[in-house]
């Protein structure tokens, strides 16, 4: 893919004698606490492959009263091959797609014991009822899910009848959004290729007579960077000296490509270490920020950068 | 459901004394020719019950990236219910959705063989690329499945993403809008029922933890009118007149509720003239009307008045 704004910037500044050239370490302040109070840094996060996948079956929307019956619908491909990319549980069907999905290690896992997180908070700031639209039930199943396996989700309907009220179109072409996020060590190009081979066999198999086009539109890779990384005991530290407990160690399920862009420009250790709250509504209309988080993110932030300063010998203990 | 404006006013009208109380039979002009040049006379409309079926997950959208994989997905749960409709060749998967359908007598195939219909121009009328979409390779089978069976159509799905381009979102809710075309004797209770009870068992067999609305909010019934009545003769015999050739005994795949509305109203006989060509694009931004099906259209109507205030008696030959 063709290489852009922030991208290229980072990539001019990282050659030698330019502004970050000399850099020892990155920090990032992107995410999130995990939950409403207790501090994190973050060392993973996961990639994007964006699927548009369209189904034409001529030149014009058809009247379903005066055709319907006669006419393969792009409608019903489209369905079916939706059914074929995920089962009810979230679980992804495409051959193949897990081959490349790192194992949990034990060291892993022992990572996801001390980590405050509670599922009946997580579903109530998700707007759910309750806990039973989650598919996990325990604390550690739903943050691997969330952090360290894939997951596919549809997005909706493109070229189809999407307003309120009672429209009786045949819609002629049907385009369905869908992504799947990456972890590591799955790459863009086999999962773009996984997907690309499943859809158009099980199109074949359909026999419709209509014409389908599959789309990576968009990709990100999945990072995962080294906790144990003096770069981390940086952030780890200052955030236990400002707020007296030891902050989570976490991962992300979502994706910041600038990450994974300063990590492969310098070569230096990026740690994420974030200043705001679950509930802060991230880019919604009603966003927020605890004053609280601010003053203490302010001190975080400072303390990071002395301790960094101080010494970014590797092992060393701040 | 509620009787409105024309419904209302044709019901009135109909009581003694009234401006319909007295007419011998009634003749509409609201459908078209089968194809561009032969005349036909119409004597079936299919019904429709139009249906909404949402899922709903909890009260807010997610982030595909921070939430994915620990939620149920409103819209892998509508994708599931969607498959279970309707088949890759139309056939309606509602156990039993095709009970009432009357069957087909020898009589009523006999009336197929006449009509002037060629699938290779229904294609290109339909802007298929070829015949392949069609599901149905012979004319008596195609027509059948236009007028005589019923349809499924999904035409959409509300409330998730929709528009060009990515987003990353997991819709909290996603309404699917699919009809399904009745015929005789199909009746719109029944159909309800059975399409409710299907959608609420199969969800409930996915154990989403979502909630499940179903809803018909649209229902007009088939109607069937009796071709051997002398208003058909009426309509045929002016036709005949006119173009010098037999007309065409045709059904409608859609439906036009007045027709019904007269028929119950007066319990007399409905006869469908059209006078316009099935390329006219009806009701569409490019809709046109040949010189030639005006022309012919006044005579075929006048003479239709003639012959049937000549004579009304049944049975009687203009």
């Amino acid at each position: 893919m063709e290489v852009l704004g922030l991208e290229k910037v980072v990539q001019d500044e990282a050659k030698p004698g330019n502004f970050l050239a000399d850099v020892d370490c990155f920090c990032v302040s992107d995410n999130y606490y995990l939950g409403r109070h207790k501090p994190c840094v973050t060392y993973g996060l996961r990639g994007l492959a964006y699927f548009h996948v369209t189904v034409e079956m001529g030149s014009k929307d058809l009247h379903s009263g005066v055709f319907g019956g006669t006419v393969h619908e792009a409608m019903t491909d489209v369905a079916m091959l939706m059914t074929k990319l995920v089962d009810a549980n979230g679980k992804i069907l495409i051959p193949g797609i897990y081959d490349d999905v790192d194992p949990v290690t034990q060291e892993e896992k022992d990572l996801y014991g001390p980590i405050s997180f509670n599922l009946d908070e997580y579903a109530e700031e998700l707007g759910l009822p309750s806990k039973d639209p989650l598919v996990y039930q325990t604390n550690e199943e739903a943050l691997m899910h969330r952090w360290r396996f894939p997951s596919l989700s549809m997005h909706g309907i493109e070229h189809c009848f999407s307003g309120p009220g009672e429209r009786t179109v045949i819609p002629h072409k049907a385009t369905l959004k869908f992504s799947i996020r990456l972890v590591p060590s799955q790459t863009l190009d086999k999962v773009a290729a996984l997907v690309e081979k499943f859809l158009k066999d099980e199109f074949a198999a359909l026999s419709s007579g209509n014409h389908l086009t599959v789309e990576m539109v968009h990709g990100a890779r999945p990072w995962l960077g080294d906790y144990k990384h003096p770069n981390y005991n940086a952030a780890i530290s200052a955030s236990r000296k400002v707020h007296g407990i030891e902050p989570d160690l976490t991962r992300e399920g979502a994706s910041i490509p600038v990450v994974l862009t300063l990590e492969e420009a310098t070569g230096k250790s990026v740690c994420l270490l974030p200043v705001g709250a679950s509930d802060d509504g991230a880019h919604s209309s009603d966003e927020k920020f605890n004053v609280t988080n601010y003053m203490n993110g302010i001190k975080t932030l400072g303390m990071y950068l002395e301790f960094t300063a101080m010494n970014t010998v590797e092992g060393e203990e701040y």
